[in-house]
């Protein structure tokens, strides 16, 4: 994370549920970043203050990226590395994302997907042992 | 993990390439459970060494998992905790897994996914980045 030219998109994985289901390269990434763009600035400083992780947040949801992702890309440009979040799961699926990803790829920018929970995943292998719950 | 009755049965992701793909929550069920069964243990065992974790260890693949899943079924309801993991991603998708998942639920023995990597969402988003790559 200490290029000089263009920063690093990176979109984190976070916990669906419980906290502890968050990799230790996500963690390393959210501490290592600029700057964190969040679907809910609230929720994700949740998640920030359980893991002692300080760090600038920014809104950006389905109602703001169209605006908010040229402001994210320019700082990019400038060298900025800068992580998106979700609520829980994985931002680009179907949350917020998708704008800055486009974008980020017109101008070149390194995207670095951080894998790491997926609700439609769990609930996939969950549904196994649904009707010993019932 | 203390349950005096039947065991637990924990499905755990594992990273896919890059080791600290591994969540917090993935890492306490592997240091805590008392036997995991592994798609190939010499893997397996390079990911617990990295981590400094030391367990048990037996194999559980496709084609012995008939075989073995009556052993395993036995020791968790001796009220042994068992994690199970693949490769690399999530044990009972394309992995194994799915047999002793069946014998679990007719046991009524609880079953844990502990979510983490899985390949085919990481190759969704990472596809957006594709061109860029090529």
């Amino acid at each position: 994370m200490e290029e000089k030219w263009s920063g690093k998109l990176y979109l984190v994985a976070t916990p669906i549920g419980n906290l502890d289901d968050i990799t230790l390269r996500a963690l390393n990434v959210l501490k290592n970043v600029d700057l964190i763009a969040a679907e809910d600035t609230r929720h994700t400083l949740g998640l920030l203050n359980h893991f002692e992780i300080k760090k600038p947040l920014i809104s950006y949801y389905k109602e703001t990226e169209k605006k908010r992702s040229p402001e994210l890309i320019e700082k990019l440009l400038e060298g900025q590395n800068i992580a998106i979040v979700s609520d829980a799961g994985t931002p680009g699926i179907s949350d917020p994302g998708e704008e800055i990803v486009k974008m980020a790829i017109e101008n070149n920018i390194e995207i670095i997907p951080i894998p790491g929970a997926c609700a439609f995943v769990n609930a996939l292998i969950g549904s196994r042992n649904e009707h010993k719950r019932v």
